[in-house]
Formats: structure tokens, sequence, C-alpha cells
């Protein structure tokens, strides 16, 4: 039977590669796949693009409202559909995250979901906390701190500042912005830090 | 470095059994652990039991508005601890899963939290849901279905017959109310049968 | 479909009452298990013993030129065969993990195996050895050295004093030895301590 | 602690895209990896290439005599080595494999090892199997057999048919030899489609 899986990992941990190293699996032995992004997350419009390279335009763009599960079927009509991938799926919305449940429960298509966890605040996406408590399958992609170990939260800098505060969603390379993948204690660190000022 | 654990599965998938093994474990080396749970799970009161049989005290219940990284230094005065258990981690308000991260990341002491992902209802719970968010590792203990696939959600009964809406805690036992961990299939089956009545 | 499962851990990580919680976990649901063990294991004879106190009796020891399948397939004709667990499945021979792999494959029953991976010299066994070639999944059980690290290997003691050559197989108690689960650094330690004498 | 990785996963399932993105990963952050491969797998010589087309030089080949260790070593005079990556560690010696995880536990420096586990017979390689018994973490990287399955073994192709004997290394591609990695299941059928005729 399919299943719904949540591959998290913090920044620049490789989700994107892990998911067009799947599709090309996929497609290598004629099966189809359905590439899917929340459209909230606006960078690179509507292709997904790995940081080692590789790009790939999405099938379609998720708005909040739309029904995740009625998009898949729409693409069934067309093709027989081996697996749904889903890119920032952490912008997916509680509703989406469940609609894809039942493409793998009732429907029998595997969905595979790529996201962060938390945000720059250590506060859960709709999409990821939704995932975490649903998944069949909960999998980490690791990636290193500055300090050389497991980086598990997602530090936001502001003119080369790390911020605690803000909107969740803030597009690296907008207003200034950039992220940082940190470890537990470098984030707690740095924390401190800013709280002290 | 010590991490924050979540061990998580659907109800009888012997989560407090594999807790008192790790206990056994550290005390059997000559090593100190502290055994926590949440007071707003009154099953056996401030004793811990496995469905094997094991059963043992815990060193402290946590009220709502304790401080379980206080509690936790307070037992590090009269010993060297060497990790921190929680059983129904569930349970566990946010605030104090931020604290037992911070156990884990300041003070060193390795927690491990087992506990349930979501409710009856597919509904996460305080802890489970913060935990999902912040521990540095996510391990899930399997338990089947009465249909041989994993049972990844949690059917409440009340008088033999599956019921989706309710308070969130009701303790098995009590008002006739009877649990059965479920695969995500069988979950689906009930709940359609449920509503068509 | 089945899988075949390697469960594997340092001795004393609480393999025997992993193995004790899913034949419980099958049985409250009414289903049925095959307890195996290899007979070059005499520790309890046919009794598989879990260090937190229960114990059970095995459905079959295997000899070595047993074949693993038939003996499954003899209880299959008395009871419907749910899950075929196996303790000390580090004895197993080649051949009856291959067969094991077929009950699993060809059979659809799954087969969990549970044993240690490596002897006191870091050698495999031979089920082992095969078990970790062959398993659909491999999954570890951890416990901790006496430094608080994960113990990965085992050391065994004569008379108190780690020993690195001897035979492979030595029951605990039996000529004054015992066995100690270790960190890769601390057996390092041993190793090069008792190669200086 | 720094810990020796083994990341197996069958035939084209992106093992070398994954480490690819590991040593971006840290390069991105200033640090330096090492990338080794066995030089008995002749493709690609010096240089690793992943089927996403990304390729790379690798910093030194291993004949079966070198010394692991030694020319970990030999990286570290001339930079500080963060992450030792190996591509095919398959390929690799008993002896090599226990002389990179001295460089783990004695060195202190991670060590992650990219590799088949098992031949198109289901037999080991001499570094796959010493991998899987001395590793601190075994992970499996998934890719699916043509029925959707995860593929767990490899199948040999010479011609376009199914072979299940001949030596244990032939390059894909050389002397009409394609592979295709298979599930327990498609493996026996093909196993015994070859041996009925």
């Amino acid at each position: 039977m399919a299943k719904l899986y949540f591959r998290y990992g913090a920044m620049n941990s490789g989700k994107t590669t892990a998911l067009m190293q799947v599709a090309f699996n996929y497609e290598e032995r004629g099966m189809h796949i359905v590439l899917l992004k929340p459209s909230s997350d606006t960078k690179g419009k509507d292709v997904v693009v790995s940081r080692l390279g590789i790009e790939r335009k999405v099938d379609a763009l998720l708005a909040d409202n739309d029904d995740a599960r009625k998009i898949v079927k729409s693409f069934c009509q067309e093709k027989d559909v081996s697996c749904v991938l889903v890119d920032e799926a952490q912008f997916l919305t509680t509703k989406q995250v469940e609609e894809l449940l039942k493409v793998a429960i009732l429907d029998d298509i595997p969905v595979i979901c790529y996201g962060l966890r938390v945000d720059f605040r250590r506060e859960g996406f709709p999409g990821s906390t939704r995932l975490l408590l649903l998944a069949h399958s909960i999998e980490e992609l690791k990636t290193i701190c500055r300090c050389g170990r497991k980086a598990i939260f997602n530090g936001r800098m502001v003119n080369g500042k790390f911020v605690f505060s803000g909107k969740q969603i803030a597009i690296e390379g907008e207003d200034k912005v950039t992220y940082e993948s940190l470890c537990g204690q470098c984030y707690e660190r740095e924390l401190n830090k800013a709280r002290q000022k």
C-alpha cells in the first residue's frame, strides 16, 4: 500500500536535490510523477531549483484554496501517476496535507513531501506541523551547522545579524534576508546574544 | 552532545516497555535516570505500567505549570543524572517541551520522550506536536493494525463503537471507552461508516 | 508485502524485551506468531528470557541443518501465522537466513530477527552477516557504553579482564566469562591496553 | 564524536548525488572534505559522476593495498578536513574499512561511505560486508523496482537477459552488461525463470 512520506531537513540540507533524484529514478523506468509546489513560495516561481544547479518545471502550483487530491486526480486522467512529489511542503495548508494523505491511503499513490520543519523562530509551518502528525514515515535529511554538529534549526539574518522576530515567510535575498542552518547549541547562543542587546 | 528524542507510536506499541528497558540499561551500569510523567494522565497515578506487567514509580509528576527543567535540576542536586525519561509525553505542555530541549542542549543531559503522536481524531496533542517540531531525533515504535498493516492512528470506541468526536483525553476503561490502533485505511473506513449513519 | 527485518543491537540493548513486546502485540489482537531460536545458543535452552524478567518458551529450536522455511510451514498447517520472530538470530546459518527471506518474499509472512551484529572481536556471526546483506529493513536497538556514548561493540571479559581472542561463542557466566557493550572509543582503548601487556 | 556511516542502496538509488550534496554542504560553509574512491571501480576513472549530470574529481583513488587512514592523514597536513566521503565503498577492502573506522573513532573525522550492499548474486562485497558490521550508522537510500516496490537487490543482464552467475565485478556498458535494481519478489521470479531454462 502507498504511503505519505515527510522528508524534512534544515535549510540547505539538499531537499530539492533528493526530490529531483526520486523523479529521475521513476522516469528512468518509464513511470510518471507529478511535481507540486505550494504557490506561497515565490522563489523560482513555477520551477524548483536545486543548489547543485538542476532545475525542473513543476506540474502545478498549489494555491491555498486548491484541493491537492483533485489536482492529482486531474493528472491521473492524462497519465498513469506512480508518485506525487511536493517541494517546499511546509507551505501546504493543513487541509492539503489531509488531501494528500487520502491520495496515499485511498488512491494508492505514494506521496513524498520535502520541506522545512520549523521557521526561524522554531515555530512550525502549517504544512510541516500537519505532515509530522499524519505521515506514515518521517525521515530526516541531515546537514551540518557551522560548528560541525547536525543542524536542526534555521536562523534568519537581516543585514548579516540574526533576528528572532518577524513574519514567518521572508524569501532569501529579498530585504537583505539570509538564512543559516544551525544546531541547537548555536541557535541558543545566537538567541541569547540577540536578547542581551 | 546530548539530544532530545521523541519516540512515538500508536496505542499499545510498547512505548512504556521500551522506556523501562532504557531505565534498566542505565541503572544496570550504575547510572541514574529521572522518570517524569505529566499529571494530566491519571492512568496509574504516579506509576508507569507496561502491558508486559512491569511497573515503576515515577520520580515526579509534572503539573501543567511545572517547569520541567527546574525539576530536572532539583534531581541533579541529589544525584548525577545520566538521562531523563518521560512517559505519556504527548501530555507535556508546549513550554515543558521547550524546557526539556534546554535540558538536552544547555545542561547536556539526554532526554527521551515516549508518547502518542495524534489523538482519536488524528489531531496532535500539545506535547507531541511540539516534540515533533523540536526533537533532534524522531523515532517510531511500530505496532500492527487488525489487518496486519502498520498502525499509525488511534481509534476510540465507546461501547465498542468507533467515535470521531469528543474531548481529547478519555482514559481507557472509564465511561466504556476503549482504544484500538489502526492503519490509515482501516481508520478511513471506520470514519466513513460512522459518518454514513 | 511482508518483509525480512533485522533488528540488531549490542549486548543488553533489550532485544529480547522488544521481541516479547511484538509477540504480545500480535497475540493481544488474536493473531499467532512463531518464535524460533537457533540451538547453538544454549542460554536458557528452549526458553527466551528478557533481562526485565519476562520469559517465554520458543516454538522451535533450530539446529544448524534445519530448514527454517519448512519449520515455519509446519506451524502454518496448525494455525494462521501472522509473524515469525527469531531470537539470537546471529546464530542462524547463512542458509537459514536465505530460507527466512523466502518466508517473507514468497510466503508473505513478516520475519523479524533480533540479534547481535558482531562478536567480541568485532567479527560478524554467520546469521548477522547474512541478515545485514539481505534484510529489507535494518534497524538498530540502542544501548549505552559506560562513558554514556552509544555502544556498538561487545567486549568479552574473562575474570574481569578484557580479552580479544578466543572462540566466537562463550556463554556469559560460564568459564568466568562476562560481556560489556562498548562504544568504538572505549573498545579501542581496551584493545590497546590489552595489546601493550 | 565522529562516526562511520554506511549509506547503502541498490543501483541507481542516487548514492553519488547524495554524496555530492554532502560535499556541497560542507564546502558552502568553507569546510573541506576528502573524496575517496576505490580504484577497482574503473567507471569514470578518477571522477565520480552522478546520473543527474554532476561530476567531480576524486581526491584519491584507493588501490587495494593503500592504507586509507594514512591517505586521509596526508590530506590533513594540507587542510583542515571536516569529513571524508567514499564513493563505491563496496569495493573497499576489509582492512580499509577498519582503517576508516579509526579515522572516525581516533582522529574524530566523520566518514560517510556510499555503496551497494550486494552484488547481482546477492552476495556481499568485501567493503559493504565489513561496513555493515562496523558502521556506527547504517542508512538506506531507497529506489523503486519496476513493479513499484522498494528495490533491494541488483539484477545483472547480459544482452538483456538476467544472469545469476559470473564474476562479481562487471562494469555497466562493457560486454553488453546492464543492471536493473529489483525488489525481492521480482528478483526471485527472474531467478526461477533463469533456472528453468
